[in-house]
């Protein structure tokens, strides 16, 4: 994590208000706070930005535990000009790391027996900070990149042919790879087991069609593993928890609501 | 812009997917849709994507312009396995800065007076596509960073002791910046007036006292730019339409839906 | 501040001389001694050098203030061989830096009404240093760079047709940002001033002519701050004390005589 | 040579004067105008900060010409709004390399013997331009960075115990570097021959004196390059020419003043 | 990948040795010769280091294939002197990559059962590179980087407590990665198959012992992927061919002899 | 060295293996152990990576001292899951330059009259580091880069015509570079001597035909030095020894075995 990007982004040729209004010397201390109940994620994050400017940090919380509202996260102390120069940078990342915890967390805890996933519908630039987000609410990273496990998707099914040829072909690129494959059929569940993939999408199903597919694909070979996508939101989720072993869902990356903190002096 | 990091986060060490099922010399023709209508905007970066593949496109839509339901608003040619390494960032791009151009564009259809403005609560290492987003949905960028105007907060007031001294001292800056104040009360709205704020920012009232506020400034120095601000929703921001020039919404950057798109291949 | 990379440009592959002669070993203090009286600037970019090479600095004079002929203003001590490597980059920081900050407060020193202003006539790549040397000289850095303040020239003004059409649709653009206008003529001076620009540039006229549109604007609307420009040296820059509140050179960037420095080994 | 880390330098966010007020859609033509007679440098880089932006440049004169006051050197033509985003960093690469090409070639015109050469007292960021126009203007470079030649300078022989034993130990680092050697007196410098430096540097000396060097020097061995360094001026340089093969001159690179161009929009 | 960066460490402040003796509008054609039979590989690098010059290129073999003493594999025309300032960077690439490719074909093709695959021993900076040799000679790129499968070593299984327990640890983290772990016993293999391994490494074991494991192993489950490890060179590769799926060597990264080309102006 | 670009090249997003494994409070010891005798390098670079995920290291041997079959040369403690994934980008540093250096001291301990130099072909990107490992195996780095001296080969004489033309022409350019030149005959080599070259290369000669060149240049002009190239091994660098002064070898860079390290938690 390359820290100075981001406070870069923010500070431009300087914080001009600071500059004009605080003395260099005076010392501080302020304490973050959190204005709603969430599992709170970025507190490493928030420290790095604050030491880069030379504070000194203190975390209350850690990442991945529940704070309520009023709970002091961390204080950060030293030069008052530099804490009120590296707030916003901070809070930037408490609030949207916090805000896919906090709903990740939630959704999961609607669940008893799949897990909730993220997908590469990621913020450009910020993927790690969100993928580590989800696991913080514990959730499973998905995908990182590309470059990850092999996922056909239906282009990819159509340029080949079929699923069949599509996984045959696939598991020949690297031992290393699982090999998941998206259907949108019971038929081509069948075939997709039948063609050795180790994960099955099953993509834009009804809850009923999906557990029509989970439990054919189960009887055939219990190890796959199961997955469910495709506009699926916190409400509907829940829906998914016995006809799947992972629910993933873009949502909690691309249109998760950010947690409010605020940043007092003391 | 350097789209070039955007590409790599999510290309790893290579999309594997189409490095192991699609032919290097295969073309091929896609279109991009809106699943929902939205004021686009993030046309200029997917192209940008497609283009350092060496794809080509063809924009049927303008950034800033309405798409509906269906619409098709990108074509891009080339390479099938180039098109299918470039989608998620290109869509990623499209979905984030569209969501963020259709909330702006939305709640400035609902006012008639004041207009919606961002604030710095963006996403690290995203802000300039979320400020231009706003934009091309109608909106006022407000500052890019921290050397745009000098915005006096309730921290930096209570270092210098009150309103009047902070402006007072602020206006010694540079003659090339504004300078804001934020006021909590009426009686320090009056103060920001006569210390010659050129701009004043209400935070976190009542549309009631706002009103109060904004009618007092208006009355004294009716050049003076009012703002308000304070976890303003879409749905709260009409009640504020009257008692202010410029209304701020966190919300719009922090914590907006994307829009939905899908790339099909022709 | 990337340090590092202006350590690099002068390091390259090493420092063969000090690889070549002086032992890891050794140890030592150098004095930084000014070789004529100065503004200085820079001490805190030399002390980011020096540190980069892990040596201790001890400031004798702080940013800003003036030395004297002989005065040491900065000691180092450490490792021989990293001061040597140091030296170059951390005096070259210090001796345009001062030079800068010299000829601002000496021209500074000079007026008693307007205040000297640099402008985007800087060195690519070191303008945050230029102008940061400006400020320390007590002038005002005037645009950071393209972003800041709308500055509406002679070119803009061709393409639009006008002063007042240029300025009217240049104030709507951000509610954050002033509006300056530059004007040839005192007709156009006058409407600027009915046109709502906030800063008036009277470029390239004589002190009389300036004088002139100046006592105009004033007269229209004291609030107004007047700018002059156009090839003024600091031996032109008094005759312009009266007839402006900005007075904004170039020269003080991109034609300035840099300061001597020397660093002894004690 | 990163032309856009330079163009971004100044754009900061974007151009909000052109944003504000230039159509998309306007096309033009414009030619920049050297506004008094110098020797061209920047020709290279200015046209790549053009193509940066896809604007189409045609110079009318190359780098290292000489240009009277009034010509045309370089015409670019293309989106009206992108001509005027690029201007500035455009002549800002121009001014400044023109000057130091100016001045070098106007200091090597006066000399009938020595060769003028630049030093390492650049501007940080900025060298390879600088050096670069030193050699358009007729300079030798001179070293670089660190990693050239060896250069044992005062401080180096302080910590060796002499010139003998500093040149000695030097001429074993690589048989791929010259070794140059400051000397400050007649005795030095015949140590210094003997010694095997391949140049010698008469350091801080008067004429007067660098010539009983030089002619020492050149009697025990003529293939011996001698160069004379310290505070030299344009002024002062013509002074050492029958006493030395190289004058260098800091000047030339940190006290030069720029050449005036302007941009007129066709 | 960025071929700037790699360019630039060779160029530095440029070829002087081109810019002292070719006229810049002399034009060429050269052609790159096989020295000995080879897999070329970096024939992309190699086009992409001519093109970043402007220089046109046509490759007569692509990479992958085998070229024969003698075979130009590659001609490129343009500017004379960008041809001989980007001769050694596009050399380099073409000579190492070509190297690990044509080893990586050698020993696969004394191989009628096993793959060859790679590992993390690469050159710091290069293994994109190196991993795409690997796999144009036809092995397995194995773990491009530790966010890749999981794989417990002995020092993981030292800290947890035991092949069964690693493994079930590792199992949870997330459904997209396959977990590989590394056993040293008969006794720990079954351990390892029972745990819900996807992949077993044997390390450092004898021909004799391999086989035993990997005749258990594939007894228990055959659908076990079996990888080989441990100072495996080309020439005891063979003797593993009949016990693993998989033989790894980091001596076709670490320690291949690099294939010789030459650069002939026609 | 920017260390971290060659640690996030391992890292990806994230060491998942231990992330999946190990606690983060675990705290252990690692000693890393040379596993066959040779010349250390690369302890510098090693240590830096530990640092940078801030562990403590204690040296044993330097940089360019022997180290036996078994030896610890470096022990490194503090968190245990930093340890692991910090292991294989130490280790690689340390495999690759120790191989450089220990291949260069052997071939140095052969001869008794030239010295071993390197050459450019070099693994892009590392460089820098197998040229410090070549210096600490008791080598000649060569030139480091194309500004470093000027040296003029076939393809160069073949443009300017021949090696009068060429060398006198570079001896031009700079008097702070030295003038190398390429011959491939006797009469090339005398031209070379009058020609004023500071440095003759004979270019894949035999032995015997390089002792004829070598005594004739040295008969000529004893302080020219004389450097042998053209494919020679280890094995057959002895053979130059009493007709060269240098004797540069790629092989030592593009073709050398690695070192093997291994790091055991204690």
């Amino acid at each position: 994590m390359n820290i100075e990007t981001y406070i870069l982004e923010d500070l431009g040729f300087g914080d001009i208000t600071s500059d004009a209004l605080i003395d260099d010397g005076l010392i501080g201390t302020a304490s973050i706070i959190a204005n709603e109940p969430c599992t709170v994620a970025g507190i490493y994050e928030a420290e790095s930005v604050f030491h880069h400017f030379n504070l000194k940090t203190n975390a209350l919380i850690s990442d991945g535990e529940s704070a309520s509202k009023g709970d002091t996260i961390l204080e950060v102390s030293g030069s008052l000009k530099s804490i009120l120069s590296a707030e916003r940078t901070a809070l930037n990342f408490l609030m949207r790391m916090s805000g896919i915890a906090t709903v990740t967390h939630n959704i999961s805890s609607k669940l008893s027996h799949a897990k909730v996933a993220a997908t590469r519908k990621t913020t450009p630039g910020f993927r790690a900070f969100e993928k580590k987000a989800v696991m913080l609410g514990g959730g499973d990273p998905h995908r990182f990149c590309l470059d990850d496990l092999i996922l056909i998707k239906d282009n990819h099914i159509a340029v080949l042919g079929g699923v069949a040829e599509a996984v045959t072909k696939a598991k020949k690129y690297s031992f290393t790879k699982k090999v998941e494959v998206e259907v949108e059929s019971i038929e081509d569940s069948e075939i997709a087991v039948k063609s050795g993939a180790d994960i099955i999408l099953l993509d834009n199903m009804s809850p009923e069609t999906a557990a029509k597919c989970y439990n054919l694909i189960k009887s055939l070979n219990p190890s796959i593993c199961v997955e469910v996508s495709g506009t699926i939101t916190p409400e509907t989720a829940p829906l998914y928890d016995a006809c799947s072993d992972i629910i993933s869902l873009g949502w909690i990356t691309h249109s998760v609501r950010s947690i409010q903190f605020s940043l007092d002096i003391c």
